[in-house]
């Protein structure tokens, strides 16, 4: 039996996404750009798409500029607003994804701009209070905080932190990519002024996500140069048959969200009880095992024991697909930084992330969790 | 009847590349980093896909560095080198893609690297002796020319500039956008040092590419950060099926490379005399009509006549796609900046540029330049 567990990381692709990727390579391969016939059949089902995205995320057309992907979306927020001279000031945290906190670097080494991190509690969740005194100084303020964190599923709260940083004037990124096209998300509702999205983390293709920036507080200056594709925010012929895809991804999402939300719930208590009654010792890092306070997808543990390595290769051989944290590390097991951070180790702790998807069944819930238990317990 | 002649914008897809790109989305959804099999089983395929493209433009499978396309490539070299200390200068032409213009404004808005044109003589070709003594002043430069013109399709010496180059310890990064996957090129036999690829004007998809980067000569700072993919120089999740779909399209062209450039080379000769016995006072543009100094696929031909942006729309009605030069004005018709260099105007030529491909047929020109003509001689 093989069962994937590592959904957080990327999810299979929906069959109605392949087919409308394969359609609109076969029939549209104009260059959206082009002035005739052929391009203008590419640009109409390109902001068909766009059309479809907004009304689902709630936000206007022209609030979406699509970027390569997640990592590029956080590179060009954090990069642009840096260099703009707008800002003198990112606050950010510890535990963001390796995109924020490698931006931040480079945003350290090559601009003026200060980076600060607020402090985190041993659940992983922000000091609200600590970033409402930063806030205060009322230094020109960038905030960059992810929505649902991709290791841990500890969700911010939106709302409190985009009202500090209304009542403060500090500009607002918030780094959606385990939660747009997953959970029901009203971006115009939202104090936010910018956030990132992804699509191949919702059964979507790879290679393709957006920037959100809210027309009426926030603007953005180009980060990719030569072009006046997305309004000039974002050069390069488009990636139609991805911006199709992501556009097909986010509708089947949201075609029966209710149903797989209160599925991936059951899955998640389900896998709660299993763990809790399988392994003596078990912990559960971050809130997530708390089901109000964290994305329901996700769930991360802490293990008895040590491992060195060898529980990852050993559940593989089993055909257990689950991951440390991130797979940025690219076949290097580094550890995970975010439970370095919350577990005050470097990065060797024995923890194991879970994370399920709408496919996931009981019986692979089932077949994994035994599988680890039966690893760790021996 | 239609006819598709802008072939430089954009090409239609291979049959075998979309199922390609089909068959990787449904069987290999796994994250490449993942160190799980699933995540083993897309890395492999991606390490195949470099290998394949690595062997076709003869270098190493180690100096391709995947991107979001031409465009990614092109900003990524020029920012990157800019930012990094290495070179105080870049020398480039005014007839490059904008790409290239437009992240070279970037360098002198945002850092202290100098940005030289060197001069064009009236067909569109760089100064050679003018290089060499700008070289001569041994001030540490980036050379960045294009290997063929979009828009006039005119080729660049690369042996002569490489070796001037080389010759004057200074770095060599050529856009060959239109000229690899198209032409048989042999990158480690070239004295260059950084080249730019895309897949989709050679019947792959849109929204992949690649950097070239000599690993004898040459490096490559981040420009993309925050994963270890692309050995850390360029991070987010891999665009898999764009990686694989590249791979097949460059596969395929030159599968029966000789028979397509035999074929382009018949059209362009065809198209040349055609054009010439219908069109009186027609002129080309930059070396275009010289099958031996420029692009087998391009032919920019400058009209008799006033059309005020009618002619475009004209020929659009009657089923006949060209344009005036590059897409990436996205839809506003601005003329184009390289036949304004050169013939000394306010880009309002009169010019159309027509480009082919393998796909493009005898009946398929000789409806297009009769359809030209009409319009042009009524």
């Amino acid at each position: 039996m093989q069962v994937y567990l590592d959904n957080a990381a990327t999810t299979p692709l929906d069959a109605e996404v392949i087919s409308a990727v394969s359609a609109f390579m076969k029939s549209h391969y104009g260059n959206p750009s082009s002035v005739h016939a052929k391009g203008r059949e590419a640009r109409v089902e390109i902001e068909k798409a766009r059309k479809n995205i907004a009304s689902i995320v709630d936000c206007k057309d022209k609030e979406i500029i699509f970027t390569s992907g997640g990592t590029e979306a956080n590179n060009a927020v954090l990069k642009s607003i840096a260099l703009s001279g707008k800002v003198s000031r990112i606050i950010s945290s510890p535990i963001e994804h390796h995109s924020i906190l490698d931006s931040l670097e480079w945003v350290q080494n090559n601009t003026e701009v200060e980076v600060v991190f607020v402090s985190l509690n041993k659940q992983g969740d922000i000091s609200l209070e600590e970033l409402e005194h930063l806030l205060q100084e009322h230094i020109p303020t960038l905030v960059s905080l992810m929505h649902g964190n991709n290791e841990i599923g500890n969700m911010l709260d939106l709302i409190s932190v985009g009202n500090l940083c209304r009542n403060n004037k500090a500009l607002f990124h918030t780094d959606m990519v385990q939660t747009l096209g997953h959970l029901p998300i009203s971006l115009n509702k939202l104090p936010i002024d910018y956030a990132s999205a992804s699509a191949h983390k919702v059964h979507g293709p790879k290679g393709i996500g957006f920037i959100y920036t809210n027309s009426k507080t926030a603007k953005l200056e180009p980060f990719l140069h030569g072009g006046a594709q997305e309004r000039s925010i974002r050069a390069g012929t488009e990636n139609g048959s991805g911006i199709i895809g992501m556009s097909k991804a986010y509708e089947v999402s949201f075609k029966e969200e209710k149903k797989h939300q209160q599925h991936l719930l059951r899955l998640k208590e389900y896998a709660i009880d299993m763990l809790k009654n399988s392994i003596p010792d078990i912990s559960f890092i971050g809130n997530s095992a708390n089901l109000s306070l964290s994305l329901p997808n996700i769930i991360n543990i802490g293990l008895p024991g040590d491992y060195n390595d060898t529980l990852l290769f050993n559940l593989d051989l089993k055909g257990v697909f689950v991951s440390e944290g991130s797979a940025c590390s690219s076949g290097a097991s580094e550890g995970s930084h975010v439970t370095a951070v919350l577990l005050k180790n470097e990065g060797k702790a024995n923890n194991l992330r879970l994370s399920f998807s709408k496919f996931t069944t009981i019986k692979e819930l089932d077949y994994g969790i035994k599988t680890i238990a039966e690893i760790v317990n021996s």
